[in-house]
């Protein structure tokens, strides 16, 4: 239930958008409704956004002809939401927010190709979690990987590894190996799909259709091969030429700062400073990351095998500045969680394990064991739910009493509450484990606390699921 | 929390679409993921509904005006979803699913004029409840007014009226008035205006536009403008024209049994059978209902003032037939709770109550009261999320302790774990108590339970938000 919050709901996280619209509705005004009071202004309502130079163009680099544009009958040139970055930068910007932790969980659109069992859709749901605002370097970068490694190991989804880079060193290495800074971008696209082809190719393509040198290629492929953890930014930080660039100086800093504070939140271990890293996207100015599940191959730690990624992210203090008039920017680090993809994956989990689960709560069936006592369980049944009691009976007027323990069985239901005439007439109801098939009768009155205090395990463990 | 479930979690609730998706992804694989893995076949990922006759056009009769059609670049016709209810039929046939009850919170579109301080939007969420299944006759559909009546009550937003009818028995109120059956569904849409604009206007709309006979419309206006409970039901089974339209006659014998149950539910103080209670859409095919809030005109019970509707819906036995090609009909009784309009109500209340309310659930913050440890805090605040303990920190590298006491102050986090030189040293955390500015020292390793216990009441609270 708390699952949406999950991530963020330890720490301070404002909700800026659909969450709050959706979970304010349905709840007891005490709590949701006044949270949401201080909530800030909600994003424009109309999700659509804006197509064309000003909103979504030119902030996906290559990755642009994957926006879902659309016309709409107003004439409006409109397009769907690409990621929920953008859109929140914008939101910032329009709301003059300068300071905001939130998540949020909705809808994007890409006119990709679906591929279903691997998780990717054209219209799939994006996860994120962002920290705008001035503050001091590296502490809220931290933060978001420390959320990340959190949510990968609590959801056990294996092996997992998080690669991380910063934006400047990777242009302070393209820039002492002589590409021109028109090219950094572009070049940018063709690192980042090291991981998915070999340096051959990639070297190729930064030749060929970026029309780099071969030997700036060449000089770019020591560097880009390059993993490791603090020892490696030391290295680099007393590499002649690199040490030399303003940005990668800078971009080093931080990346030793980075893992101090890593190391201090105990999760370097599965961290690497890996050169390869670029990411697609335009708007990242400093540090980025990416989290892989791996496969480890006969132990060699050093070199786990990536199955996909289920997580990215990075800085961008600039984006937020390309939607206020006056370019005011406000410094932003954030994380997209792939659960499209962790959903599949465990999905395909539970399918393989073959487990029966329960996917209702219900923890008790109002059942009848004569004809003509339909009126008995409704009376019972909204009782019960009065009480706050989950429970459900079958929609049939005289269903036998086999059928309805029978339901019990199929579905789970801990609880049978049996109403009969003589039930009726001794003010009682006979509450029925349907495990053990005990059976005791239980005041009417009682039969609520009865209920609650049987299953006191079960309430807990929901209420574990709250607070851990 | 648990308030996206919260009309159905105590019954046996399917989670059909996005809900399943949006919740599964963050949460310990233990519950949630196994819990999908029984949910039934997803809906089509590609949420946007092919436009034209096959999906939504000649679904809602005047209304579909407002679907928000588009045009994507694949050229394929498109449309964005105009409710949930379509979709919800086109999944069950795709899916040949023949039983299914379950909610779905989603956004839904149309090309309306947005008024946004009525909770008015071009783009929305719907929050839908169905029930979908062959059943002996008004069970499920007592259910759904139960929950509307249970949903609107725990949201204490004043007095409401929940207008029942069926659309067999205005049908054979307008067969036994003279209306030809092919305007039997337009003249619902004129009917369904009575509750906007006087009886004259409808009258004349109904002679004019719909082309009845001036005689037909003021029989029909004797009908519509009759409304009451059990006695009504009883009299116009009475009634020598009407109690021989077979289908009319069927209408009022189910309303008669809907009746009882809701007297079983002991909710009928708050129903109204009204005949003038019509719904514009075309898939309506027995019972209908509609929930208004209502202001109390000098005690005249009988007359109350609506202030607009926020709650809808009824049975639809058709709708899935036609998304299936052989037909196939699923019986289907469903409500939408008008969730925009009931925040926007909750927010106004909310704003001139003035109250002060916190926006998070941090139960700590991580402080420190010299110079030079971060690291200090870090590390502590790390073991506390690793504890469970929802604990933030300034990211700030030294920030004034009076800064940080302050921010508590200002938020309402209720707790501050200080730690410094002094606590280092010794191995304990200065626990404080904002309100009281009481502060004891904790072991460190004591400090997590610690500050449980002392929001115990907190967490009780939370829980009881889940049970109740």
């Amino acid at each position: 239930h708390t699952t949406t919050t999950y991530p963020t709901a330890r720490r301070h996280v404002e909700d800026a958008g659909d969450k709050g619209t959706e979970t304010v509705a349905l709840c007891p005004p005490g709590r949701k409704a006044r949270q949401s009071a201080q909530l800030p202004p909600r994003p424009r309502r109309f999700g659509l956004e804006r197509h064309g130079e000003e909103t979504l163009m030119g902030k996906y680099g290559d990755d642009s002809k994957l926006i879902y544009e659309l016309q709409d009958q107003g004439g409006e040139l409109l397009a769907l939401r690409y990621d929920l970055t953008v859109p929140f930068a914008r939101y910032l910007a329009m709301n003059k927010i300068t300071n905001i932790k939130r998540y949020h969980i909705a809808k994007v659109y890409r006119r990709d190709n679906p591929a279903t069992t691997r998780g990717r859709y054209r219209e799939f749901y994006q996860c994120d979690f962002d920290i705008a605002g001035q503050f001091d370097p590296m502490i809220p970068d931290a933060e978001c990987l420390k959320i990340v490694h959190e949510i990968l190991s609590e959801l056990q989804l294996g092996d997992f590894l998080i690669k991380v880079n910063d934006r400047r060193i990777l242009n302070g290495v393209f820039a002492i190996c002589g590409v021109p800074d028109s090219k950094f971008i572009t070049t940018c696209s063709t690192v980042d799909k090291l991981d998915k082809i070999p340096w051959e190719d990639v070297r190729s393509e930064m030749v060929g259709e970026k029309g780099l040198s071969p030997e700036a290629a060449d000089r770019i492929g020591e560097y880009i091969q390059l993993h490791g953890g603090l020892d490696l930014i030391e290295q680099l930080l007393q590499d002649p030429k690199l040490s030399q660039n303003k940005l990668a100086k800078e971009g080093l800093g931080d990346m030793k700062l980075l893992f101090e504070y890593l190391t201090l939140f105990g999760i370097t271990g599965k961290i690497s400073f890996d050169l390869s890293l670029a990411r697609g996207l335009d708007y990242y100015t400093g540090v980025i990351f990416e989290a892989v599940l791996v496969q480890q191959k006969n132990n060699q730690v050093e070199e786990p095998v990536s199955v996909g990624s289920v997580a990215g992210g990075g800085r961008y203090d600039g984006l937020v500045g390309m939607f206020d008039p006056k370019g005011r920017k406000v410094p932003c680090v954030g994380v997209s969680i792939g659960i499209e993809r962790i959903f599949s994956i465990m999905e395909q989990r539970v399918k393989a394990s073959g487990e029966k689960i329960r996917t209702t709560e219900t923890q008790v069936l109002v059942a009848t064991p004569q004809k003509h006592l339909l009126g008995a369980r409704l009376k019972l049944i909204s009782e019960l739910w009065d009480a706050g009691i989950k429970a459900e009976m079958l929609y049939k007027k005289d269903p036998k009493l086999l059928k309805q323990l029978q339901y019990c069985e199929d579905t789970g239901i801990p609880l049978v509450a049996i109403i009969g005439e003589q039930e009726l007439t001794d003010g009682v109801v006979k509450l029925r484990v349907v495990t053990t098939r005990e059976e005791v009768n239980i005041p009417r009155e009682k039969l609520a606390d009865e209920i609650r205090r049987r299953l006191e395990p079960c309430s807990l463990s929901v209420q574990s699921c709250l607070t851990v």
